[in-house]
């Protein structure tokens, strides 16, 4: 089958790669549409060195074959990490950080830049009907976002601030807008932040220098910026006693002052994957706007990777 | 009066500093009883350069002159940070987090190591009848320790790991431990822990270094140790989606790899001053034990600076 995989070096396209053979406990995926996201580019740069397999982790796609037959036939969307199923993570609803954790297109199981895919039975997620295929592809990353009210209670009478531009930010953004709290964006790039306009008021960082130390402006404030200046912006912009929710991986570590952290009582919360039915059933509901999506052929995997569209991906069947 | 003042470089015991004169809207206590915190020993060392006056925070005393009649007479204790009144934080319940707050004994508010302290009303908290004043000196501390379950769901199905053997230490072991959870108390002394054996389990550290990079054993850690090393063993011991409670304040900056909170959706929860009320509850209700404090007069505070006991303090009227 046709399929894009990282070799352990380099990305290759490749044709012959053979198609995954069924067995119980997975559904046998076709896959639709994948879409390209950051982290398949630090796949692509090293991020992850033992990993060598078809790339790719968002995507939609037709169940052919699977034991939970009521899939058989639906267009289904997954999630990633598939844990071992008996340590004390899987064992307490938190599957996704099991430490012997396979994850699609990252770790021990190949993703779905391919024309077909395995994925554990549990982790298919039927879209509901009437759901577009080019809309329901975001269910991943919107789920990310998700995790946030999952994991940290968003009072409504708060005010908010999101740090970045880039994707994950807007879907945060979208998110967060939805219970009426008081969001402002703020990005580095004017003609990204004016996407987030609908979800509240942004806000140009010209520079971090340019921010008093201490502004404390903000009850919680959420760092998707994906750089270490993320967490000391927050840092300024946070109110005694407030949330600082992270949302940014990097490799640097970063050097911190934990002492005001305890003086003020700043809580901070890391915060990755979410919970998929909600995002469905946003995406259902038509509560988030989300751009169209640049397609693209399994065999031209270097413009995906490399636009500078929202966001791109692949139309495979 | 008698008084023990920093004066700006050191410590000086004196016989005539003035006696406070009572105004609106602060009680006039005559102080009974005071005790040594380490915040104290910091003041001494020069962490509040821009302090001079009378030294100490925890107290207990007798009110004699007050705008709230029923205190009159009163056996009281009393809280240190004193907000501006009018501020985002003072009108949002959060008055010790008040940029412009006055604390006694630490910034711009004489404390209570003399005969007499003035304390702003509704900072006072009357001791309910029949506690022991030498028990109840004990509520400042406590309430520090009351902070933690304030702010975080102290879940008795989980496990707690409390780092530290110290003072601090102990007052969090014995608020955790009422609530039946698993506890492990982690200190370096030996002859300091055997005092944890009624709350919980204690475990020798003999060097960080021999613990695991990664244990990941106990959902929450709290730590109490003081020193950075703290934070650096907490992050060892926390479970993935865990919480770890800081109450330790130091100078150094502490270098953190931020990514791995964020994949391990860690929670890091800044934790200062707490809650009277329920400390003086508790204190009632005879359901936390605390070693007897070593008295000295105020002259003698060389002796009460220096004890080695669990707890120095002052006898003063």
């Amino acid at each position: 089958m046709k399929a894009v995989i990282y070799n352990g070096k380099s990305v290759e396209y490749r044709e012959d790669f053979p198609k995954p053979e069924w067995r119980a406990g997975y559904s046998l995926i076709r896959i639709l549409r994948a879409a390209v996201c950051s982290t398949d580019k630090e796949v692509r740069k090293g991020y992850r060195p033992h990993f060598s397999g078809v790339m790719g982790h968002e995507f939609i796609g037709v169940v052919e074959q699977s034991c939970r037959k009521e899939l058989i036939g639906k267009t289904v969307v997954g999630e990633l990490n598939e844990g071992c199923g008996h340590c004390l993570y899987c064992k307490t609803g938190r599957e996704k950080h099991c430490p012997e954790r396979k994850v699609i297109g990252m770790e021990g199981r190949n993703g779905c830049f391919a024309e077909y895919m395995l994925l554990a039975d549990r982790l298919v997620h039927p879209v509901p009907d009437g759901l577009p295929i080019e809309t329901a592809i975001y269910t991943e990353p919107l789920a990310a976002a998700l995790e946030i009210p999952a994991q940290v209670h968003i009072n409504p009478e708060k005010n908010v601030a999101v740090i970045g531009d880039g994707r994950l930010a807007y879907m945060i953004a979208q998110v967060l807008s939805l219970n009426g709290c008081d969001l402002t964006i703020i990005g580095k790039h004017m003609e990204k932040l004016t996407q987030f306009q609908t979800c509240g008021k942004i806000q140009l960082l010209e520079s971090i220098q340019k921010y008093p130390p201490v502004d404390e402006t903000y009850e919680i404030v959420v760092d998707a910026t994906g750089s270490p200046e993320g967490i000391e912006l927050a840092n300024r912009l946070v109110r005694r006693r407030g949330t600082v929710v992270l949302k940014s991986t990097y490799a640097q570590k970063a050097a911190l002052d934990m002492s005001q952290f305890v003086v003020n009582e700043i809580t901070i919360v890391g915060s990755r994957c979410g919970p998929f039915e909600p995002a469905l059933n946003l995406l259902s509901r038509g509560l988030v706007k989300l751009p169209e999506i640049e397609w693209h052929s399994l065999d031209a995997y270097e413009q995906a990777f490399s636009s500078r569209a929202f966001k791109a991906g692949f139309r495979i069947s």
